[in-house]
């Protein structure tokens, strides 16, 4: 099975700039070892089960926790069995059907 | 603490309608005993901590895992301190701003 | 056709406390006489196309455009062709599955 | 201002693949000339103002209205004024923070 994730989150009581805060979910993810890719909304990571998904997204928050009053987060799940390797995968048969390489 | 959760959870291998998956989903959701609102586009639910509302979204998937090969899932998470009861106390905050009640 | 949309949007550089932005935008889209839901994690309406959807969703920015200096939304559309009130149909479509009332 | 955009979007009436719908819209952008980036789970593009946002949401759908009995999509906005070229520099101010690179 192949869970994909897409998730943002971040604390909208510490004014406009937050981007110290979301480094510290980077850093664990980095550091969690899993395959993932981060982007200008986001961050994509592959696991191999809901679970092992849905502690990724504890782990985050726990990054946040300690000093923000008020998190906002948004998750999109793709899950689907039978598959993997989906973070390049998906991107490799966009790029097939359309015969040419695209901005990624 | 207050987890005020909001998701859709769906089968995309079932074809256009997909009532008869969801309702499985909001069948736990109203077993669980939670608060919780069912909208026209997902369900808002809210529990006391983030491993709660994790547990919870990990229970749903369960009713689609038996059947479904491909499932999508939109969620979003507010996420406060020092707060309670928003299931009712944010749309009644907005109506004491509008000074008027609002179709809910 | 019938799109359903539901949103949230709000402003990340005004702290912890965003419900009289938001009010901002209930009120104009009461104003607009579309059918709509306010729930407690954002608003839900009902269009007949994609066209008046999107403008909806820009005459929300413009509610917070003069003085927020950065604002976040989220949007799900549910875009489906001969069909109409969705609004009330879908939850009624569950309930009818579950032989019984959901919260809502 | 900056505009930056992420959105997936693609029919739930045409079985588990849908890689070849998707890969309409990718080309639809990719002919438009603006700065864009293909992920795992959607395409971040940024512009200039919220009208020519909206203007590309409704070119995706065009895509896959005429075949298509329902479409679902999921869309994030992140607005802010006095800022631009973000698509490389959210990533970059997080990689500054970190004192390293990271998967992207």
């Amino acid at each position: 099975m192949s869970v994909l994730v897409e998730f943002a989150m971040f604390p909208t009581d510490k004014g406009e700039s937050v981007s110290s805060y979301v480094s510290r979910i980077i850093k664990m993810i980095d550091e969690e070892g899993i395959p993932y890719k981060l982007t200008p909304m986001g961050t994509v990571f592959e696991v191999e089960n809901m679970e092992d998904a849905l502690n990724i997204l504890n782990k985050a928050y726990k990054q946040l926790e300690p000093d923000c009053n008020r998190v906002y987060s948004v998750v999109k799940f793709d899950i689907r069995k039978n598959k993997s390797n989906r973070l390049k995968q998906k991107i490799k048969s966009v790029e097939e059907k359309l015969g040419k390489e695209v901005q990624k």
